[in-house]
């Protein structure tokens, strides 16, 4: 089933949203086996969105558009619809009254112009909005089928999630499974070489790369004649191909590098504690997003100044002299300061210059020491990155993760 | 001039990559004035870009498509154009010559796949890539154009930033100065009320309201005979709107809270220092992302766990055991806690509940207590955030900077 996201809205047209919706929407659908072929963002014009829909109806056969389901004037989404179907709106009551209660739950009463929310094209099946006052619809039309879901991205990825999924995974009547092997330390083209008798379409399964901001990603979606069966294939493929891409395995589909890392210190009783200079609180506050942190993370120093470096995590001034705040040394003593410090079972350093002021000949923007201090060892390992202030704190912090992570299932 | 944004590439319509080029080419475009009425996102085909090629064309005047001009054989995009204005590819030495020195500069042989990126279509005015190999160029087709870009935004942004816009600028002839004031602590719809006379087109200035993630922005758009005149004319409503926008003003153009923060602490020589628990490091890190920030942050702590708060920034036992971690009185010592240990200025300090697991009836997920420790004041809010873990912890560092900025500029 080939399928066209449409977003509407003059947000996104004029670029002051970034069209996340749209790529979420594409990977959503191809973990139940369907492929967007087009994506195309349109003004608040009925007339324009009537455009854009038509031609998405004669090339495809599945049209999402998201936007335009709030209650102003100009979310005009579901009048476009109907008119280009030749089907009335009409009031849906137990969505009326679903909205009502929302507002009641609040507080508030329903403003009048929030009524039009309830009004959706004859014969829709409705999906129901659980965090917002809009709900969206599934449109049959023929044999093809048109969605409506609201703009922001915390109602309608529920929606799809709950929703739409579901419907068209229940329609095609055939098992689908999707599974994502997340890879660090290994470029695409090394990577296709590796699994060459793997890649395209292999009997009922299909493998592809892709590249992503700091991994590389094999995707492997199989199909059966039950989801089931489906998985069985996947996962056939996932045990063959996970034991040759075994170094490089930083998770799969959904999993974090950082949330992997949480589950082999819990599993170890390991303890962890971050001592940052150039990425300034960032590899914490990245480990710190995984829900459950606290049994692993207690404390962390943002080490910013030499006195910090020196006074919190007893960097030796010595060294701090000698060797400057960016190198090895310091990177080691700060790794192995914040574990001392903090009483964890590892220490985790980062120093260096992130630019895009402070750099020399010598010690260049971009230079980054990061130092993991574990058991009796500190591994320290000297970075050489490209990019912004920002790009390369990012890049340091996955690095850590990166090389931690291979510390970790080694031991 | 209407403009088209169409971006090539499986990536992008399959969602493996977010489309931030259209997000920020539609952005910078309007600041010269061309207003972007289409976007569109097509798969590496040559028929298909084309097609959509073909309707852009017939609707607008300036066609920008980024991505397909990299040196492997599904980059097409400069073949799929060709073919579609019946030009042919031609050779070009000097671009061919720059890219020979950007792989010797780098001490690798150009390998011969990139031979390609030296060829444009006939009569193309070349963009230089700085950044990268493949060079952009713009095509005059009767009173139209079409823009070829790179598609990593490293490369394209520059060559947007150097090339096309001054080439667009250059012209139109006339001047066009656009302006925006971001906004925090009021909403789009009382916003719209207390500049109702400003909105909309008033002779050559038009004023706009936009939404953002944290921020509402007021973009203001002038029309004059030169630049200049345009300029003044913006200043001039910027300066009425400014003067009764005061309390909500966060910044101008590109201008982040964060920045303004440190320029004012660097005016006023105030130091800063940060404690933060359910923020983990985020507040610190936005800080830190300043550039120059050393001379105001010298040191920062996660305490994460309450022997962390009470050990390293004395918050007493008995407010952990009477009011708990996240409490108003835990918010207030370890504002004040770590100010006296940094000997800062100023102390931020951060506790609350991200969720999604940890929450209580008495306190909920979202239940965030902030604190700012400045010379014998504490100020200490309490916030009821709503979001996913990491929403909630993003949100807090915005009003934790949102509140410092205001206290910042009252004293």
């Amino acid at each position: 089933m080939k399928a066209e996201i449409i977003a509407v809205g003059n947000e996104v047209v004029t670029g002051h949203t970034v069209n996340t919706n749209g790529s979420y929407l594409a990977k959503a659908l191809q973990k139940i086996g369907i492929m967007p072929y087009y994506q195309s963002a349109v003004r608040d014009e009925k007339e324009v969105l009537q455009d854009a829909l038509n031609r998405a109806m004669g090339r495809t056969q599945l049209v999402l558009i998201t936007g335009g389901l709030g209650p102003t004037d100009d979310d005009l989404t579901k009048e476009a619809v109907c008119q280009y179907l030749g089907r009335p709106l009409v009031r849906r009551e137990d969505s009326f009254l679903k909205m009502q209660a929302y507002f009641q739950e609040k507080g508030h009463t329903m403003p009048e112009n929030n009524n039009k929310q309830a009004d959706f094209p004859e014969e829709a099946y409705i999906l129901e909005n659980k965090t917002g006052t809009a709900p969206g619809c599934i449109l049959k039309e023929g044999e093809q089928f048109i969605v409506l879901l609201p703009g922001p991205p915390k109602e309608m990825q529920p929606m799809v999630e709950e929703g739409v999924l579901p419907y068209f995974e229940k329609l095609r009547q055939k098992g689908l499974y999707t599974l994502d092997i997340k890879l660090m330390g290994i470029g695409e083209s090394t990577l296709a070489q590796k699994i060459a008798p793997y890649l395209g379409q292999v009997d009922q399964v299909n493998v592809a790369t892709y590249v992503g901001d700091y991994e590389v990603i094999v995707r492997i979606t199989a199909q059966g004649k039950t989801k089931k069966e489906a998985k069985e294939y996947a996962e056939n493929i996932k045990n063959n191909l996970s034991s040759c891409l075994e170094p490089y395995i930083i998770g799969y589909n959904e999993d974090t590098l950082e949330e992997n890392i949480l589950k082999l210190l819990k599993e170890k009783h390991y303890t962890i504690a971050t001592a940052e200079s150039c990425t300034g609180g960032l590899l914490a506050a990245t480990l710190i997003n995984c829900s459950g942190v606290s049994a692993c993370y207690e404390e962390g120093f943002v080490t910013y100044s030499n006195a910090a470096k020196h006074k919190y995590i007893g960097v030796k001034e010595e060294t701090l002299r000698a060797y400057g705040a960016v190198s090895r040394e310091t990177a080691k003593e700060m790794a192995e300061g914040v574990k001392k410090e903090a009483h964890s079972a590892i220490g985790l350093a980062t120093t260096g210059i992130a630019g895009p002021d402070g750099g020399t000949p010598f010690k260049p923007v971009g230079l980054v020491y990061i130092g993991i201090a574990l058991g009796k060892e500190t591994y320290v390992k000297e970075l050489r990155l490209r990019g912004t202030r920002q790009e390369v704190r990012e890049q340091t912090v996955k690095r850590v993760l990166y090389e931690l992570y291979k510390l970790l299932r080694q031991i």
